[in-house]
């Protein structure tokens, strides 16, 4: 089966967490709003999000063809995927660990975007600076820690730590690896600091970008660049002095 | 089995989502935090959260034990007890669609909370009013109608329309129905328009506060007020005018 990814075409944003998931798993997939021709292509995507005939319409991307079913929410693919490509547990409970983490990891992401929109997705960057220069401060002092030191003792308690989640990759291994380029992109002085203070979970980044499907993928064009329309957006007067 | 549920005691919050489901299966539950005695009370909450020898310890409350397993985020402990009280569809689709819906309340959840701690949660309110009202006003122009509008698409498409999934009721279902008992107490009079425009939603909550074991609950003094600590708050300067 191929399965279809449908997210918008100019950004990693959230799509990027199914992306490293599908590439992890060589999968066959087609990232059909990146496309063109014959459905394929934003309106692609449109169609999905918008049509009338959709049973099960999702509110956003990034969604996810798979045969007949249409997954929505990141977490939710990424819940399917791991369980269909051997990306998480066997186990019913450690699928439920996995995908904890992995909406812990949503959470973080969430706090991460809203530091650039802190008033809302509507308004420019442009219109919302004091609140942002704001938010920012207090995500980089209180929150980024928080969540970091959160997977840093994830990691120290599942001896000998490679992993997140037992003694194999899953798939919230991969979106942290993600967090963790992002954050490095948006906040670059900030994370210096950050990273001597979690090893664990820089060492799992490094450990993640080494996997060889990966390595590949990154080196591809199929991994588009962070930039300023996206979720990890690198404003310099909001990452620490 | 007696479920051991650990939320702050004080206010509703994400806890109460969980409730709900516990009170609609009928399981035999304990509210650990808003007991008191040994092994009872906020110390036993904490001792879960931060102590050294919990081997998946969650971010943060609610989170719920089940014998052995220890559950963490609001969606996953529902995921688990819609699968075990029949609270969600048999089929690995619906369940997927399920979990959508309520990943999609999440974030709507998250954006509610975010309406009153724009800057950041460790800062009291008072200290981010203004922003709190410019997000407000935006989150009730676009965002409120954005979320509310979709869910009564889902159910205007699941003909007839009676639950968000299927023919019966879901946890997503009870979860819609705290949303919009919380925007009301929150937003009474943004809510008196928005309600008029999404009469299936409205009917949804009506249907659902008139299951019996619901009905028994919210007249219980189980169910927690709003109040101005939680999630849902009330605060006249930030509703519509």
């Amino acid at each position: 089966m191929r399965y279809e990814l449908y997210y918008w075409p100019s950004i990693p944003g959230r799509g990027e967490f199914v992306r490293l998931a599908l590439e992890e798993a060589g999968a066959d997939y087609v990232d059909v709003a990146r496309g063109s021709g014959k459905g394929l292509g934003v309106p692609a995507l449109m169609e999905l999000l918008q049509g009338q005939g959709v049973e099960h319409p999702p509110y956003a991307p990034p969604f996810l063809k798979a045969g007949k079913l249409l997954i929505g929410q990141t977490a939710n693919i990424l819940l399917y995927l791991g369980e269909q490509h051997g990306l998480a547990p066997a186990t019913a409970a450690g699928r439920l660990w996995a995908n904890q983490l992995q909406l812990t990891i949503a959470d973080f992401v969430d706090e991460t975007h809203d530091t650039h929109h802190p008033i809302g997705n509507g308004l420019y960057y442009e219109d919302q600076k004091p609140e942002a220069k704001r938010r920012s401060a207090e995500y980089l002092k209180a929150r980024a820690p928080k969540y970091l030191g959160y997977f840093e003792r994830v990691l120290e308690r599942n001896k000998p730590g490679r992993f997140l989640v037992g003694q194999k990759l899953s798939y919230p291994d991969l979106s942290v690896f993600q967090l963790v380029e992002g954050l490095g992109y948006a906040f670059p002085r900030a994370m210096k600091g950050l990273a001597k203070k979690h090893p664990l979970v820089m060492a799992l980044r490094d450990r993640v970008a080494a996997r060889p499907r990966l390595k590949a993928y990154l080196a591809s064009d199929r991994r588009l660049p962070f930039n300023e329309h996206g979720l990890f957006r690198h404003y310099p007067e909001l990452d620490a002095d």
